[in-house]
């Protein structure tokens, strides 16, 4: 792939691991998952300890939130990524957080295991050169818009810098269906694993954005070769303040990587 | 869904089954396969017989051929339908073959087991008709462009002709992505299958339009629930004249069955 | 541009102009208007006189309607059609109609003195070689999923059969934007005009859906470089069937062919 | 439209005129014309020369450069800046230059007179509030995956840091097709103009990505109601490192600028 040089297959032999604690992501497969966005300390700790429960291995929350129109909820800020990181230590849980502005990557990184560069910021340079420099485990979001190429030259952009944790994350794109929110293109999987040794995961939950299609897209995820999966979940899905008609509940959470895990023990044993 | 009756779920209990001899569509997990065009006796029977030996319950091939280009090879026509036929009886396989025109419908439905009618055509209202009347179980392709909403109503037309034998095949809708020929879009599974009643299978051959994705995509599209696929299968990929590139040989189709019905088993016992 | 040969601009010198009685299409700026469907006798005579009087050349209305729904009016049929002819006649313009059915091109020809192919059968292959057959001149829309490159290998279909009467028609192609209900690609009019010889004219009514935009993309068409435009008009667009939310009234028609007319004249000084 | 207040049409009486200079963009129709890309103090002056004598009202320029690879020419950064500043003074004209750092928003605003926020940073949000806050005029042009009204709710994101002064610039969406760069939408003008008072130009450079198709879709950008175009003009487009093959050069750009002219005369009589 043109332009390509850390990011491409060639580039190394085998895959890359990133490591975070105990979870090696691209080697084991890793579901992430927590609520769209920190709201208060009680629903980001009830979240960690139902997403323990069900065996995720990541707690995701989002206290900075990109949103549509700036008198939209856009989240805690420094405080929620505290509630997020105390509930992940009570839980014993990595935490994942999106970063939204260059000038916060380095306070951000003393709270967050992963960063997490959101669908929006994808091409945000400036942001993927200071997340690179950063040398934290980096969880790259495909923008709505973008081809797998350009994809693979922001990773390429946050590798230059010397940061090798670099997680791809396939979280659907736009087209003119209407039924769903986006496109998810699992497609994407095998095609990233042509070209790069990079590890993606998959975000079936904004992709769809239809709770219904969350596990069957899942399931799809891990056939077509998924390492991971990045899922919505809410303690109290219908009191969400953002995305709670996509996110599963505790119950919910748990059946879903019970389900996973069955049938990715399936698929590695083809 | 607006519009939709006799497709849509609450028109009917359960499941649409659509029975060629033997093979239940919507009840068993189905793969259709064979070669793009029908080139020859030889090459017809010589893909039959590969297709067969895999454990593909149906064979394709195309006699007439909706090509870009009114130079490019446009199929043998009936001559290649009788090939497909006689290929078709001599390995012990129902035949499906694409019908493009309205005064065909009623002889190719002669010697068809299942008609097809191609993404191009999915609003070839028409030709919806006629197959409507004719009877035979019909493969209706989704439109490259088409929502699923629009291909619900185009499987309407075809019930409200009184044929309640319909078959739909998701084969990729057009994005800007450049990688695959077009995007799979697997999550039309799971939403066909919350509004609908009928079966659904995946085409991963011409959705991608690469040899290398399709046992991931086969693999993802049992997992996102789909009833069948329909696979590309040519015994000398190298010599076709069509499509060849992303056609499977004898031992690639076995190998994608087996593993196909290896994750299947696991998927249904979830 | 790939393929092309006959619809190639190196086929033949100069452009190509089609002519309808007195009317040069690709020499003269042609406005083409009239209801989306005819209605009733009355309906379509009205418009007739309307559209005529406000200085279209070609009046426009439709006898079979290519519907999503098999439940929603699909026109009038034969009926419908000898309406338009007679008001064609009364008021001294010849008229195009669509086709949808390859087995309703001869005796459509009988009345039209334009045949168009729809959006959704750009690609019915069989339609465009009967149309090429029958010899009367073509309006070819471009399928709102279709390339450039698409669109003229279907011109080149009917030219093949020997008819050199074709008209592009831009009308939209579909995007993720919802304003709008489609995308018009007015690039599209110098593009083709780059590759090709054949005359092109602009639908803004289908591709925007809405009346308060048809005025500026008729204007914008123009200084495009457009031959001419196909504007839908209502004499009573609330009691339209069909579309009438985007029709014109009476003075509307007249005012943009005055303006139409006016900008036109100072492009062609420029 | 939903969520907007400032940017509404509503939210005040008439056009926003943002002046700049003599120049007011939104009450007089003004054409910003220079290089992609600053090279040296010599190429951007002598842009700035040809420009200005063609009757373009601001110099454009970028000093950095959003690029889809790490390993591509990024702009000269500060160094550009100055040059792009001088050039502009010693011709007289105000200057306009992209901004992709929410860090650099101060230092650059100190010679820049417009900030340009580009397609890539549109949703940029942190970069939008420092433009905001900034309080100088500031084009935003639109993504290439974004929506009518995500973009205007970008504008909102800059109005809402009392910041009155926003152009936006339509560049081209992304699309399936293939011929042009992206797809010039030049419905979203009049669209644009039914639901806000901000003026609107258009960029066919970077839309088409053809230097052949800028003269007609800056002609049709007129007759829509464009209120201005940003043109690449390029003294010497064949030694371009950025985007030669779509920059006028200097007889050009003053050719079109007197097309532009004419044809904006006629369209006012209207």
């Amino acid at each position: 792939m043109k332009n390509l040089k850390l990011a491409a297959k060639s580039a190394k032999e085998g895959k890359t691991v990133v490591e975070v604690g105990d979870v090696r992501i691209g080697d084991e497969f890793v579901v992430i998952a927590g609520p769209c966005s920190v709201e208060s300390e009680q629903q980001v700790l009830e979240s960690a300890i139902a997403v323990k429960e069900a065996g995720a291995k990541v707690l995701r929350g989002g206290a900075f939130k990109p949103r549509t129109s700036p008198y939209a909820f856009q989240g805690l800020g420094l405080k929620g990524l505290k509630f997020l990181k105390k509930a992940g230590n009570e839980v014993g849980l990595p935490i994942i957080t999106e970063v939204i502005d260059p000038r916060d990557v380095s306070w951000v990184c003393e709270y967050a295991d992963i960063v997490q560069i959101g669908a929006r910021n994808m091409q945000n340079f400036s942001l993927l050169q200071e997340v690179g420099k950063a040398g934290k485990p980096v969880l790259l979001k495909r923008g709505m818009y973008s081809t797998i190429a350009e994809w693979l030259n922001c990773a390429e952009y946050i590798l230059a810098e010397g940061n090798p944790n670099v997680i791809l994350c396939e979280r659907g794109i736009r087209t003119f269906e209407t039924y769903t929110r986006n496109t998810l293109d699992l497609s994407a999987i095998p095609s990233v694993k042509e070209v790069s040794h990079l590890p993606i995961v998959v975000d079936p939950s904004h992709a769809t954005g239809k709770l219904s299609l969350v596990e069957p897209m899942s399931l799809a995820a891990v056939a077509a070769g998924a390492d991971g999966l990045i899922i919505e979940v809410h303690a109290n899905p219908c009191e969400a303040l953002c995305d709670g008609a996509q996110s599963l509940d505790g119950p919910g959470i748990k059946q879903l990587i019970e389900k996973v895990n069955k049938l990715n023990a399936a698929y590695k044993a083809l």
